[in-house]
């Protein structure tokens, strides 16, 4: 393998970041073939890992009883959630499609094991969040592997771990980090849901984006690339 | 853009996925141009975030007394950490080299702030991690999009994150997720640094994959995955 990657090379890199999309809708009848599953989770499990630890686990779930139970986790969260929005925003967030654990073929729950290969791991002495943070990058190769193979994600984020934990038979030290709805879909919105909906802007990179201290917007060793931050950015694309 | 990808699209995206290396070594003194600098900002900052919140900020650094204030705290954790290895293992421990913060010419703190657009954010009610889980997906994108320019990146978490929020300002309730070290380099190494040395195998992927339930190796419903999970996987990059 090249070092280096070609315009081509990329182009299909930059695709997969730009066209991802969060997925709740659209999901088609097609089921994801065992290729196409095998793949995604390989790129997942090739994320890095602190102190090359691999703390992650995929629990692969069809079984319709397992789903309802979740589903019905996520009714439960989601009516106390909507307790919490603003009264002139709630029929907005109640109109949202927040989840597709029915209607998608396949759901997957990852996990971050923190005893795996014992309790000293390079690099967790001083953060142990960073067991966490591994299973999230695994989490973002398995999504953006997803996209590149045509398969919608959704992530769910609104129930109860506990209810999770207790369906999957997860032991106490096992925390459920993520549950994914996958499945072929008829289209991706260009767009992230939530945008095209006006609930929330999309920020400008220069929103973002410091300069040697917090909130600091300006440094006169950081000039030129001020600019460029500030200027039209998606001619990079 | 076309919601497929080509083969040689995914051919681009699977080798940011697999050629991706933790980087501690092989820095050059090549400067990061500002166009590719700000490529790869761009890519995290379309990472997936739970409601649209965008938790993320990104601190540019390439202040030398910062940096050395940074080395130093390394310097104390990683003695630290030494103490809690194995006595046999003690000396391979001593011997790697697990930052590159001087000799990358930029280091970049990415931090989470779960106070942006307000306490109410969808997707985050039941699971207030969910925030921090973003900003994760955020520095994986930040990463590939390195490799793919040809950038090394190297996730320093040896630190105290209490040296770090006091260095750069950090307000109390901004939590520092990553401290990175970026730079072009003479080489990619193959395969992870530690994987290499011996200190921990790579698992194999049928090793971190369950089906239905907990350490549930076999499922009348998933026997054709299985097998091929079993299989040469390497066939399938």
């Amino acid at each position: 393998m090249n070092d280096n990657f070609t315009d081509e090379e990329k182009k299909g890199f930059y695709k997969a970041i730009y066209s991802r999309r969060d997925v709740r809708s659209h999901f088609t009848s097609e089921p994801i073939s065992d290729n196409t599953l095998t793949k995604i989770l390989h790129a997942a499990h090739h994320a890095p890992s602190v102190g090359f630890s691999q703390p992650w686990n995929f629990v692969l779930i069809k079984d319709n009883n397992t789903k309802k139970i979740i589903k019905e986790s996520f009714q439960i969260e989601h009516r106390h959630a909507s307790e919490l929005v603003d009264e002139k925003r709630k029929s907005d967030y109640l109109s949202f499609k927040l989840e597709g654990i029915m209607e998608s073929p396949i759901n997957i729950c990852v996990t971050y094991d923190p005893t795996k290969f014992g309790p000293f791991v390079i690099g967790r002495t001083s953060i142990p969040e960073a067991g966490m943070y591994s299973v999230c990058c695994a989490i973002q190769n398995l999504w953006l592997a997803a996209r590149t193979e045509g398969i919608g994600l959704g992530w769910v984020s609104i129930l109860s771990n506990d209810v999770l934990k207790r369906q999957l038979g997860l032991p106490e030290h096992v925390i459920p980090v993520a549950y994914l709805c996958l499945g072929h879909v008829s289209n991706f919105e260009t767009k992230p849901d939530l945008e095209r909906a006006g609930w929330l802007p999309r920020l400008e990179l220069k929103d973002v984006v410091y300069y040697e201290k917090w909130e600091q917007k300006e440094d006169s060793n950081w000039k030129k690339i001020e600019q460029l931050i500030k200027t039209n950015l998606d001619t990079l694309k």
